[in-house]
């Protein structure tokens, strides 16, 4: 019998173990997710809204006890944890009424016409989800974040595996949800939990299980995906990994933002010691203005940073800054660790253009609060530079901030051309859950370009359609009725109809 | 240096013989359309329309010429080629119509708020698209079919693969279209072809493509999908493939119209020799009213099959029958091929309930005019059936046709659930491309449960969203902006409007 241990990051010391879900309870969790599964898909878009809420409030009014357990075992602090848990109950309200809205059915209904037989095509939800979370949002991105939100607004059960950071946290906030989710009136088994690593990989394997949702690691979200894609029914896996997200610095905004930027710069890169996905790792500035140093002046100035969530993400921090040494880069400023618990050098290096060459370490993630800055002589050898770069979760402009900054529109479209997205004058950490957002991009970004993991495109990742051909009224699933009793979008013989409210 | 030729199925002789496209002939074509992509993009819908009606005209102007080509490659009759030519020019048009109603580019503009900054979110092209159509709708699904007007509509360059059994009609069709896209105003290299099986593996294997429309068999589509998966750069493979499509006979149906579904079956098994991957394989039917012996019976009264597409297809479906009498069928009815060219008999077979396990051929597409019966003995041997099929196409469930067939609205609701389309009192044969139209499903049916290769949605796949995030107005995409210059749907702040025309 083996167990799954979390650690506090602040002395190493364990903060508790779970006892590893054994074969036979992966199965029978997912058996009835399986189960429940038609009755979750059958209930309106509003009914899972109400579930959704009293998730939600669960957790409100569980916030003490679910922070401070959270802070032991991430070290996050308590201020930037309560902040996360006021969020996760947002998204959890936001994906319930982005399904009431009803747009994420995409309904479509063509009349009979002399040469085309009627059709109606409704999205349904695909089945059971396995949500594999990250291990620097223990709320947002966890067992209850944008992936189970949005999978069970959409219709369909979730089996979450606990992440091992925060083991405790992912059986605690699944046993608050479980019961929360019961006393709304949803199936039990609408939401389950696994606990172990051959528990995970039992979960992406097991024949019910319709996708699977993963935030986290290149490596890890690689496995998943190819672990799928040896099923004898292959399934898609949405998986949102690191990446670099460079920073292009304009010559108009070196010349005459620069403090600025190098502080909110330094402040994006070491924000929760740089454990983001969307951390911007690289700066491409103009050369002559030493950018570098000065954001090495600027890390210099900042706040000392946290301890890091993990033994291994501190340890890979420091050893990755060896690697970006030993592929070219130098030290330009470091800021030692602390001396107590798991922690790590905040550091800026810089690197000649030269170095930036195709499968080059500085081409990737180095999670921590690490960044490069390489310097581009011109036109010609900033776009050079750019069109070596992975394709990223974001890329950030940073400009003269006048508005009209002349290099500003020609590095919008070639960064929008490599990342999911693009933002000016203002740092990729953050990620809001609204409509507009893309938190996704190109391989290896993400496995599904065209998906978000966060916003109201998000419940599009957890449904198929489906066309009912000739099929009476009465047997058309509830979205797709004429009368349209949920009151959702409906495209009429190609004419898009909003809801009438 | 090598050749593909194709035959003329009537009498097996070449019809003519094209040399392959050398591995610098691939590149060339790849790097001239991967050079011209951003201005595809950048063209607004309406400009892409008009491209895509130029290159209809130019179809249906020589509409004699490809018909006869086309007929003597795959000898379908010039009825129906006549038929498919005008469809695949009205598919032209129809994708090109959708993209001008803006839909697909998914806009959505959250204002700036307290908490969070302004998000943009429009949809862009993918980049150069892959294209490989399907040996048996050389217009359709060919060269200018679904994938690629779909492709061109979205904004995305497409290479095509020359089909070998109809490759003269593809080098022909690619060689008017690329004349007509240049005549309207689109850059030359947006459509190109290569010829060659190992051309068709270096197109995958290109870095500068971004995505892959397939449409054909199992093999085939794994082939690729396996293919894109070794890439270091993965991209998405559409793969449309062909299944069972499995119909289910009510109680009611088969007391009350036993031989009008019997002869309705028959038609939609056999159109076009049974060369669908939409055909009806496989139907359930109920014990009591010997099904099979009805469906026999309306074979031998149907007019004899044309000859099929190529030698190989006539004889795996030769092969097939006898794959399916060794899995515990028999032979019901069977209409003996013709003499001349590439047949293959037309049959109807019977197999008992219990041959229906998991991994049997008879749960297996056999390409060809070949069908299977199965009686059930009552509801629960019916549904523990269904439960054994293989995800499909589409479904079809034959009813009473009183609109109140009890039995029906459970199967449609249970097959809707593993399968793209289901029909009622409508055979699957004959996939209209209107706004409503899925034709997708699960895994095997295609590699992407979510997509569609024909109707409205078929343009999702070859795009992909960017947020823009505080990006002044000036900067962002035509679609995107406030003043919404292409008059196209946008949510704003989470409310959908539609255009305003």
């Amino acid at each position: 019998m083996t167990t799954t241990t979390s650690y506090r990051p602040i002395d190493g010391h364990p903060a508790g173990s779970v006892t590893d879900s054994s074969p036979d309870e992966v199965a029978a969790v997912v058996a009835r997710a399986a189960a429940v599964a038609p009755v979750v898909a059958a209930a309106s878009p509003a009914t899972r809204l109400g579930w959704l809420e009293r998730v939600a409030a669960t957790l409100e009014s569980h916030g003490d006890e679910l922070v401070r357990l959270a802070d032991t075992e991430t070290s996050l602090g308590t201020a930037r944890l309560t902040g996360e848990l006021a969020r996760v109950a947002a998204q959890l309200r936001f994906y319930g009424a982005v399904a009431v809205e009803g747009s994420y059915l995409g309904v479509a209904r063509d009349a009979a016409t002399a040469t085309a037989p009627s059709l109606t095509r409704v999205n349904q939800p695909l089945g059971p989800v396995a949500v594999f979370g990250a291990s620097n949002f223990p709320f947002a991105f966890g067992v209850l974040g944008n992936d189970t939100a949005s999978a069970l607004a959409a219709g369909c059960p979730v089996v979450a595996k606990a992440h091992p950071a925060h083991v405790l946290l992912s059986v605690r906030l699944a046993e608050l949800a479980a019961e929360a989710l019961v006393e709304a009136g949803a199936p039990s088994g609408t939401l389950g939990l696994v606990v172990g690593m051959d528990a995970g990989v039992q979960l992406v394997r097991a024949g019910q299980v319709a996708a699977v949702g993963f935030t986290g690691s290149q490596a890890g979200g690689m496995a998943l995906w190819r672990l799928a894609n040896e099923r004898e029914t292959v399934i898609p896996v949405y998986a949102e990994m690191g990446t670099v997200n460079p920073v292009v610095v304009t010559r108009a905004a070196a010349a005459h933002r620069l403090d600025e930027i190098a502080t909110g710069f330094v402040g994006s890169f070491t924000l929760g010691s740089g454990q983001f996905c969307t951390k911007p790792g690289l700066v491409l500035a103009p050369a002559g203005h030493d950018v570098a140093a000065a954001v090495g002046a600027a890390l210099e100035a900042a706040a000392p940073q946290p301890v890091m969530l993990t033994e291994a993400i501190a340890s890979h921090a420091t050893s990755g800054v060896d690697d970006l040494v030993a592929a070219g880069a130098r030290v330009v400023a470091r800021v030692p660790a602390r001396s107590e618990g798991w922690s790590t050098d905040a550091v800026v290096l810089a690197a000649p253009a030269a170095a930036l060459t195709a499968g080059s370490r500085l081409l990737e993630e180095c999670f921590g609060p690490v960044a490069v800055v390489v310097e581009y002589a011109d036109d010609d050898e900033r776009d050079a530079l750019i069109a070596t770069l992975q394709p990223s979760l974001a890329a950030t402009v940073a400009t003269d901030a006048s508005g009209a900054d002349p290099d500003a529109p020609a590095l919008v479209m070639k960064l929008a051309g490599q990342v999911g997205r693009v933002t000016i004058d203002d740092w990729p950490t953050g990620v809001a859950w609204t409509w507009a957002q893309q938190h996704g991009g190109p391989w290896p970004a993400t496995s599904r370009p065209e998906a978000t993991s966060v916003g109201g495109a998000a419940l599009s990742r957890w449904v198929r359609p489906v066309a009912y051909q000739s099929v009476p009224e009465a047997w058309l699933p509830p979205a797709g009725r004429a009368d349209n009793p949920w009151d959702v979008p409906q495209r009429i013989d190609g004419e898009l109809r909003p809801r009438q409210r």
